[in-house]
């Protein structure tokens, strides 16, 4: 299946999405979101939009249920402009200065101006979802805005969580899937929920792919964290070890922490240097993080394309979606 | 009318949307907003929480209209949760250490924690308006929504006009109205046309409530701003004059730019000095700058009241409403 018209159409309708600020006394914001969303500013273009990954997903899913994709192009946009607000907020919690190569909102224009222009996306993610209405019966409206609210809530879970791990040093490994299943599962389970709702599926098939997008949002978050410290630059395009450096709670170090061997030990003690890393990467893997995090990716893989199965996907679309999960899941081949 | 049934019925209600966080691994998430509502932590109480008036604006207007309040709660607690959204960021952005006397969100746990506080009270907003299908037709609960996220729209285009004018020197009482149109009026008016939509009136009576609200947050806005630099402390509870001390860009400072004579080249200079404040804000009366926002105040009320009165409030409801009005359009005596 050709999913450049959908790639298209998608980018069309957030820039409609977007264009509601595009109106006397707020032309400037409006540039900031655009900026943000990748399509003005310096170096906007491909690389600075991301893959939309999220939004294709939705309209593969609706596709593939049985559904006509053009109709659940305003969840796509939704489901896209949650993400992109959730990234400008968390740009600013991690005081990250760089996005995909490009200053963060609040580099440009200031925190409180950032916080503003995430929390206009998040609006028109609002707006968004409404707008099925003009394909779909208010019902199915309904259902579909409450599986992106509830999904919401839960990203606000994962970032609170992620944020107060910062101060404990008391995790283990069961401290991480409450965290991930927020951070990255739930809008990944939500993007192919709403397809199916969308796509006209049972409840059944609902559930089959609500799974297959959370289990597929585990398992890719599991590999993140593998390749975030013995992974490859070339295919990440950010160095391997930064996770150890920047102390980010992930599965092997929370596997690591759990042990309470030399690598807690080391991990307690307070940040690590670059030059440790390497040896340190090695010493968490003798003491079990690697196998832990290999052995739950693998897990999470395989539970995501036993639901995938389970929701029989139609047609073009659906091998379209299998070909998604396999390049998501096989970035580390 | 008694409305303390319809307080504790609100503050029920928002416990009730709040609770969603009140689960294993978000426990200290839950409690940094039941701290910021009011219910919990120093100072927590009535002064904590603040008047709720646009929960009661919203109920009121519905029983007005003919409906049953107690239908009307979600959508209720959904306006008050936006209003407190829009307060933890406004701290976060403005800087600002306390709130009716208690620290801020961002001062306890920091901004990165309270961003997402904010957020979370979005996010529950917009469930709480969705459970509005427990009573209403799906039609009705999207129409609400569709409101709702117009007006949160309108927020944020406020919010940025406040933000981006700090750094302008070209202002005049013409850039004022936009501005307060979203910072102030635009979430009163969403609470009359909600209650106007549930209570179940017409379109030219939820055309009339939604401009009684509009020109109510007109006209408490441009008192507020009188206020703020020749009011009197012991009725705002803040010094008069702060706001020039700010700087504020109320309208009596807009309209002085617009005369450009002495306040606005004083203003030009650079902060105003507390030493400075008397004379300076006996010199912009003398230009214009209080007729202007009296007037205008004048003129606001006038429209508010001549609204609600073609909106015929029905029963005790509808003279709460009057009285409501009434107390909000008179501080100033």
């Amino acid at each position: 299946m050709d999913i450049n018209p959908l790639r298209t159409s998608i980018e069309l309708e957030l820039q409609k999405q977007v264009s509601r600020l595009d109106q006397t006394h707020t032309k400037s914001f409006h540039e900031m979101l655009t900026y943000h969303m990748g399509w003005t500013g310096d170096g906007a273009g491909p690389d600075a939009t991301g893959k939309r990954i999220r939004p294709l997903m939705v309209l593969l899913t609706t596709a593939a249920a049985g559904g006509d994709w053009n109709n659940a192009l305003p969840a796509a946009a939704a489901v896209e402009l949650v993400h992109n607000f959730s990234l400008v907020h968390d740009d600013i919690q991690d005081n990250s200065p760089k996005r995909r190569g490009r200053d963060t909102a609040w580099t440009k224009w200031g925190a409180p101006m950032a916080i503003n222009v995430g929390d206009a996306l998040f609006v028109m993610s609002n707006q968004a979802i409404i707008d099925l209405k003009e394909s779909y019966p208010a019902d199915v409206v309904l259902q579909a805005a409450e599986v992106l609210h509830n999904t919401c809530l839960d990203l606000t879970r994962g970032q609170f969580m992620d944020m107060s791990y910062e101060e404990r040093t008391d995790l283990t490994s069961d401290d991480y899937w409450p965290m991930v299943a927020g951070k990255t599962a739930a809008l990944l389970s939500a993007c192919c929920h709403l397809g199916a709702i969308l796509g006209g599926a049972g409840e059944a098939k609902q559930d089959a792919y609500k799974s297959f997008g959370q289990y597929l949002g585990l398992a890719f978050q599991v590999q993140d964290d593998i390749l975030g410290i013995w992974g490859n630059e070339a295919v990440t395009g950010k160095s391997a070890a930064s996770d150890l450096v920047e102390g980010k709670n992930s599965l092997p170090v929370l596997a690591g922490l759990s042990a309470n061997k030399k690598f807690a030990e080391r991990w307690r003690q307070g940040p690590i240097k670059a030059e440790e890393v390497e040896e340190l990467a090695k010493l968490l893997a003798t003491e079990g993080g690697y196998e832990t995090a290999h052995n739950a990716s693998i897990q999470m893989t395989d539970l995501a394309l036993l639901n995938l199965r389970e929701a029989e996907p139609q047609g073009d679309a659906g091998d379209a979606l299998f070909d998604l999960a396999e390049m998501l899941l096989k970035r580390n081949q």
